[in-house]
């Protein structure tokens, strides 16, 4: 396993773990720690069947760490928008779900990592905030595609424009988070998700995580026509038949 | 009125009732059930302005029996996966309102069911889950589709990978149901709707059941393009000018 | 400043206040209304930095007055309701944020016009009503559009089949409004989110108002590179800098 | 094989040939025979791998026969349409391909029909017109998707508007036709080709038929996501292994 | 009739006629000019059917003139190309049917004129070009989205890299325009079908000219549907009748 | 410059070249070849700013070698293609235009890697097809987005439907290639092109090689926004001002 400055990445059976390893600085997002995650999806062990994701420290992550903003040209903006871009895409799309467990601060940059994963444990401390319009800027690692899709573009525009907090329980009513648990407790429920998603088959798990998304942005007859593929793909491997054969086996019971 | 044997449709007035009656199953759906839905919507009579939908025995409907689960080839899945896109696609796109009384249990395949009606009340016994991911396979009745656009695609991802359950409230919070009732008060909640939406126009009720989903799906330019056309459509036939005038009328005593 | 018939406008240092004025009228909607508050956005003076929308008297706004409903052949249903369109559009894409405070009816018309502001405050004797369908014809001023983009199409057909009516908590909740507030204090509310807004660069409230809307519906990948070009856009005036800077310090004292 | 009035239909081995058989009208398109061709689509023999489309006399189709002409109110138009895109549907998303064989006159109705067809060979007499504008109508069978799609909407416009006349040649640049040869050939040259289209594998048809236009309408992403799908369904089966063995053991001689 | 100063408009019988009128600088586009063509629009004449647009001199329009070019920072390029986009789109969107006749010179801003045309006449003398992108910069008045829907985002991205010229034949070939005429005949083409559109029913013309570019970005399934608005919408008019009558009368003879 | 087995890259100035080598195959892909050209554009050099592509020997490239075909399951032949899609999204994507010199066999996979590239030069040799439906497979390297995109849905079908080819002449008028030049003069001209496309501004050309298609998927309206921003990012560079004045001083001479 690499031995990495910003996160540590461990596995254990089959789940991995990624945690950002920065409390000193509440996890703030910077290039390298970015490229570290980079690195662990490129070199994702075979064995992993789902990701936990983690923030070491009192806080989920801080955002981008304003102290070492760069000022470049509208060009190199772009370009570095589109590494984050880059980055956070191997996260969302990888063939093998992510849960996060989140706790304290998810803000800006994030949330952008946070909402690339596929399923979101919070717990009571936790609260979300969009502060990058306060700053005179806009986001740029995603949240107006992924946190926009979560809370619909008026709700989006509303939390940036004034720079609002969601708490937890108001974070889970609105989709940010999936389950809120009491406080200290993500990483728990997290890793008891994740152990279970990983007993799916991988070809479900891969179906769901890369199809549904697509989907929903398709029009409703081609979504149609999609899932009818996806579902072409699962039903016909052996491992189903026993699947199936498992299940009503133990509804005999 | 043909004999069904797998469900029960009546007419009184001008609301049709289909009850799916297979409560020894379940209700559980198999081919032969669902072409007998789509006999009744190609068979539906002239008088029907909006169509009851509901469940016999304790539960609504626990989707499609595994037990008569047939192993298919790839090309096979997907054409029988298209069978149910058209047998579903005659309910949500049918010319006339339908409203779904829901009650214990909606699968799987009844969630697929359920999510094509204009209209959903869930009794407080009613619980939702999306089991197929668990068992290997991948929907194959619109869910990621009508359901995705429901729950959103983040939801149904969580929904989906942990086959978690979601019970009637949270259903209604969630918008899996529109109203959420006492036990035992569904069916009698949907015909007050029902009969109360069979009391609009029918041209209106064209319009909104056919027009809102696709203007979602459309641009927004589109959208406001589209609206405008139904908007001609429907704001010229006499019957409309004889409503707004009732309505003047009521409001002036 | 002009002078209006069934509106007021003013201005307090950079904070617009447009106001619906025809309360005997319950702020019932008519052309000339509406040419007005077009008249407003297209002469909006520079050194107005956010607008505040706002109903004198004891309603927001009930829609489109049906005594004035004029019968027109289809063309001119199109023609007229394209005009409302392109009113409702200068407010919605304004490259200056709106905030709406409403309170009680916002019916039809009404809803039509608080969906386009950007932000909105609700107090709790605010409900929200789509009577359209009950009339006989279909809405005509952008609400299938936008009020179908906040509560998905499936909420929309319920409430506009049934005429349902939500109230200002779960307006809220669905996301018609952002804030619920005590009884009468929707403007003060709502007056002191756009004066915080107001602080912020007048260039990151273009990218917010105009970027978040548009990222929705475009692809994800599309939305993505979008996002940049407007990350890029913003991140390089020189008085980013000075904000960053700015936030640095205050966070080191 | 059922009797039809307006068309004929016959198979010969495994190609199933559709005759428009209304000579003394041009083969104007009247309801019934609208009816005629869903009831050959509806039933179409298992054996059957490609379809000829044909008509009979002087004129492939004049199109929609104006003499029957019935007034409507706008609903009522409205349904008359989806009833023709029904029918329409079922030759374009057919499972099997479509080869039309074009002469004579290609106009209205009939040019919405031709362009359902997959493949469309016309021969040198052939001539394509869009009069429906110049009558003060517009077109309701799907010109203007069907159409549009072929030659972009800049140059349907023009079309429409002016009513202009394209003949074999200029059809054949334009993509009207995708074959252009000597009068009197065309069925002879869309049989040759129907042939060779049936010995392809009837899944990788499917693909082809079902797949190519739906990923035109999606995002690149989406559409290269779906496209990895298809080629999972089509190259599992044990007829593609036999296939590429065949094409290997000519290639070597 | 209002005096313009880089432009002329007049009317005869119902066809207008829009000539740009700057010959000294080839008709280059400065934003006076742009704002003089809006007004124009804004206050077409009621008895206008149809547009004519041409250039006065040797050119039709060599595109904005660089030697007003005003440096500006990206805020304010983005506010002036979207000023840009508001004037083109009162031409492209304008409910009467635009004829350009071309000749000479159409570079940049001026093909982004052009393109905003129904119907667009070129004579041999016509020749197109996009040099922005050999200048340093982007095109910002529509190009990227109307040359490049006639042209497919391939071949426009080629034309634009290197900057090539397309002659008048080439340009029919590819759409850019309708039709190719001798030198010095294309006000007299365009003049010929300016009328003959303008005896075209003002509702069909209508439905035509803003119906069928939204219809070709719908998806398939949504364009059919809008398609049978339009239907609905243009065939219920008394003008109809009478059109058809009077078409099987002449047919009759 | 690292050493590769079937493909060789060089760099002359700001040009680079990679050729396809593996002329005893006709250059047939395998995956080792594809990883090689990602490998290229990993490492793009800084200096580069325009890349050739081109084949050894007699032809540009016959496809995937049949002969290397293995049995995947479906679920791998996914994989298999997103992998193909990846590769070759990176030459698509890439922020440098790529110039094709094509001749020969452009076939399957070869179209594949030629519809990627910005600019495409056949010479007369060239012929283009897509036997995959011929075979019983599917493409799965992109061509049904790619080339779909070029050619339209309709004409693809076409092609794929009977496998027929098409030579130089045709490929220029469809848009497979946009230049046809004699016989072993391809690279020549291409080598011309790139040399001209890399005086451009690395601005403008980032611009173009990944604006103009995100802009073709997009709405009208969301696309003129979008070419709002590139205008804004490329205009406010310094050699922007430079470059302009250079144009206006040639052309007062």
């Amino acid at each position: 396993m690499a031995e990495y400055r910003y996160i540590q990445f461990s596995v254990e059976a089959d789940i991995g773990h990624l945690q950002l390893n920065r409390p000193e600085k509440k996890n703030a997002i910077n290039d390298a720690l970015l490229l570290e995650i980079e690195d662990v999806f490129i070199n994702m062990p075979e064995e992993v069947s789902a990701v936990l994701f983690s923030g070491n420290g009192p806080e989920f992550c801080s955002g981008l760490d304003l102290s070492e903003h760069v000022a470049r040209d509208p060009y190199g903006v772009v370009l570095h928008s589109r590494m984050w871009h880059r980055v956070f895409g191997r996260i969302a799309n990888s063939p093998i779900p992510v849960v996060a467990a989140l706790h304290g601060a998810v803000i800006g940059g994030g949330m952008e990592l946070a909402s690339c994963a596929h399923v979101r444990v919070a717990d009571e401390t936790t609260y979300f905030r969009l502060p990058e319009g306060r700053h005179g800027i806009f986001v740029g690692g995603g949240a107006s595609v992924r946190v926009g899709s979560i809370l619909g573009s008026s709700r989006m525009m509303d939390m940036m424009l004034t720079g609002r907090t969601y708490d937890a329980v108001d974070g889970e009513r609105l989709g940010l988070a999936h389950y809120c648990v009491e406080p200290g407790t993500a990483l728990e429920k997290a890793t008891e998700l994740a152990k279970s998603i990983a007993q799916n088959s991988r070809l479900s798990n891969y179906a769901m995580v890369t199809g549904l998304s697509r989907i929903e942005s398709m029009s409703m007859d081609d979504g149609l026509f999609t899932e009818s593929l996806l579902a072409g793909m699962t039903q016909t491997s052996s491992e189903v038949q026993e699947r199936i054969q498992g299940f009503l086996n133990r509804k005999k019971k």
